[in-house]
């Protein structure tokens, strides 16, 4: 576990806590973005399933859903509305995951019962984060059982044209996608070091006096990270200012108040 | 494992897949509402952040903060503005997850360079995504330790106020709050069932026609589940539709827009 902590904070220092292997499964995560073809054993899905489903749910409403797509001609559809990234075609596997407020709606029109509620912003944000939680269960699992994934935030670039092709109903929203599978053993992969936990973590308040010194830390840190994994030598600072610098950086995303109106969402 | 998915689900049949120590951490999940007041082991907090950091960011941006409170007073104050939950004052640790822009608008200050991508709503579900994904797998981590931990939505009902107790910056918002600690033994918890998998899982398009069977068959699961754990005979049909009947049922998160914005979130 020292080595995984060590590795996640690129060298920073971190107390040493308790362990589990649980632990040490989620401290091990690396994105995966080269598949095998190999098929995932029976039932794999439906454990991954059954993990996602035991995450909290806001007040218990279940505001998620998961579209599960193995066609390989819809894999390669949706890849092309995800920015043509590859691994969408090659795992057998591609989730995508639902804001879905469409249940409850079919739930008060069954029972008569309009929903006022549904029409505002903070239950599109209940239903992202159920997605969210139910999502990451998922990823964990998949991830102890030796598979590997990758999320795919491209899937909002065209979020219209998702949910056509996943025949998604109003009010249902593809929040993102992740390819599941056998991580090509030829491709090497890394824990990726994340910010120090100084600058995430604030004790009783939040407190940004010493971020400077520490994110300058980070910056060599990922630097050097990039450089051993073959990526350039290009560090954090200048990726993330350049992933938000103008609404053009967005990918299309910026047109996304727009779309969720055209998609049912009222985010009053 | 098959006790576990067969509670799960209330009894209605799941394939048995592969499983793992990982995964039947996840599927025996319970969230936990009576703590004993003792303090975590040394280390706790410092590896459930960890775990956090593990999770995967979008693009890396790492839109995400925590505020680990664990002064009773403050807790105590946070308690009155999340809807006056009593565990927030029992659990040794209150975690506010904050949805973070406000570290890459400083990053942007201290280069020069305006973001004008954070004014637009796809950052802010980014933001929140980046949260959740953090948040769940400091749960798993925290349940893999034999710690009890459960959300608070209710957080969100004043979050101007629960900004300024926390000292939070312009673009930071407290998205969720969990407490954290060990579960009361004299307090028995249950693993609460959800919708079939027939209902949130979809195979290559969404697909609602057989939802209602399964809705009913839900319902009468989530009764009994009622009825069993002493919280009366209400399935889940009549309390899902309350709870979003109207803007009043949304217990103050109907005026979450305009919240945001004072808060310094652009949302475009």
């Amino acid at each position: 576990m020292e080595d995984l902590l060590h590795r996640r904070y690129g060298g920073a220092p971190v107390p040493a806590g308790p362990r589990s292997d649980v632990v040490e499964t989620i401290l091990g995560h690396r994105s995966v973005r080269a598949y095998l073809p190999d098929p995932l054993p029976p039932g794999t899905l439906e454990t991954l399933i059954a993990a996602a489903s035991s995450a909290s749910t806001s007040s218990n409403l279940q505001t998620w859903s998961v579209v599960a797509v193995e066609d390989p001609a819809r894999r390669d559809r949706l890849s092309r509305l995800a920015a043509n990234q590859a691994f969408i075609r090659q795992a057998p596997l591609f989730l995508v995951w639902i804001a879905d407020l469409s249940r409850l709606e079919r739930l008060g029109s069954a029972h008569g019962q309009p929903l006022e509620g549904l029409a505002f912003l903070e239950l599109f944000m209940v239903a992202l984060v159920d997605a969210a939680l139910a999502a990451q269960n998922a990823v964990v699992a998949a991830e102890s059982l030796g598979l590997g994934t990758v999320y795919v935030g491209a899937i909002r670039n065209k979020p219209a044209e998702v949910a056509a092709e996943l025949a998604l109903p109003p009010n249902a929203f593809a929040a993102f996608g992740m390819a599941v599978g056998c991580p090509d053993p030829a491709v090497a992969t890394s824990v990726k070091p994340r910010l120090p936990q100084d600058v995430v973590l604030h004790r009783e308040q939040y407190r940004a006096q010493t971020e400077p010194d520490h994110v300058a830390a980070y910056e060599a840190a990922l630097t050097a990270f990039s450089e051993a994994n073959g990526m350039g030598a290009e560090g954090w600072i200048g990726r993330v200012l350049k992933r938000v610098a103008t609404p053009a950086s967005l990918a299309g995303r910026d047109k996304m108040r727009e779309v969720l109106a055209t998609l049912g969402f009222g985010l009053r």
